[in-house]
């Protein structure tokens, strides 16, 4: 996630160019500070300075673009979103159960790397404010949304194609992502390791008893 | 919940009588006002002070029984974890499928009430903590084992009497807390209301294809 970060924004033009997910460069480049600062400082710690440090710029430049830390940490979290939709996008194949697999391994992955844990620690500091704050309320409910949409689509790819059989695929998806969420919710602020093995077990013999064509 | 809390505790016999659940008066008097200061003030802001004023009491004598804020707060939660277990017992009946319900009912309110709301955006705000403070963590590890242990003493019964097949109670019982705590958390965090009720129904569905004996 740190390709292309260092290079240097030298005019307006590249300012509004549209990166891929329709982030300009310079956007894009005040979220990858943004990601290096958070996994730094952690939630608690971050700060515009910090992010400036890291972007190797001054505070105006990111004014320029944000109103506020809130604003942009709105903005990173859309950011996050977009990067998880074109990854799972990108490595989608061709047997949807597999796929479904994969989904649950980005989203609760049996041995996370220490990134991974840091991130996920940085997500749930941020998801404790959207209890009371309007605009993390509205990312998650967006980003939530989002991984519940990318799960139905690839359960409703698997019935079409005649692998799966005929289930409700919303209710399916809302069940894989509230299982997910709860374990990596449990996993950063309990010490009960094991429970997620249990759980991944669980959801794949869920997913093979609820898909499987009789 | 807050019967009993406006008594007044005039010796120190009374202040050493222990409750049901292990608990002093003069500690069970000050659960029940860290419950209504929590209710009225948040978590971000409780203070030593708003529970003194709850108590209709001064400091000093929060202080004799709990060191500090976060000593009380871990005191707090085992003690919600108490309540909620004998409550669990109390209400357990002849039918493990119906006590199963029951149990998700009472975790996962199809349509919490504003109290319900409230206690659980504050356990969440104390689950927030638990990521970096290893009091609250230890307390969550230990709340999350004695709900996991209670649905999985459900699943066993239900076994032993031949009424449910014979299934991993424990793999079963971690699925449904996860599956639980994300629904919760989701709830808490987004503005997903049906996401809650999809899971609610499918969490009965996968119950009756794992747990029914063919």
């Amino acid at each position: 996630m740190t390709d292309g970060c260092d290079g240097e924004v030298t005019d307006d033009a590249t300012d509004d160019a549209k990166a891929d997910g329709g982030w300009t460069d310079a956007e894009e480049e005040i979220m990858l500070a943004t990601y290096r600062a958070l996994l730094e400082h952690g939630y608690a710690g971050l700060s515009i300075s910090r992010i400036a440090d890291e972007l190797d710029k001054s505070k105006a430049s990111i004014y320029y673009h944000y109103d506020s830390k809130d604003d942009l940490l709105g903005a990173f979290l859309a950011y996050a979103a977009d990067r998880f939709q074109s990854s799972i996008l990108t490595e989608s194949g061709d047997d949807p159960r597999e796929d479904l697999e994969r989904v649950i391994e980005k989203l609760l992955p049996l041995r996370p790397d220490e990134e991974e844990r840091q991130i996920q620690a940085v997500f749930l500091g941020l998801r404790g404010q959207a209890v009371t704050n309007a605009t993390f309320r509205e990312q998650f409910t967006e980003l939530d949304e989002q991984l519940a949409a990318t799960i139905r689509e690839v359960v409703e790819r698997g019935i079409d194609e005649g692998a799966f059989r005929d289930v409700d695929a919303d209710r399916v998806a809302e069940h894989v992502l509230a299982t997910i969420n709860g374990a990596m919710y449990g996993r950063a602020t309990s010490d009960r390791e094991t429970a997620v093995a249990a759980v991944r077990v669980s959801l794949s013999s869920y997913l093979d008893a609820e898909l499987r064509r009789s």
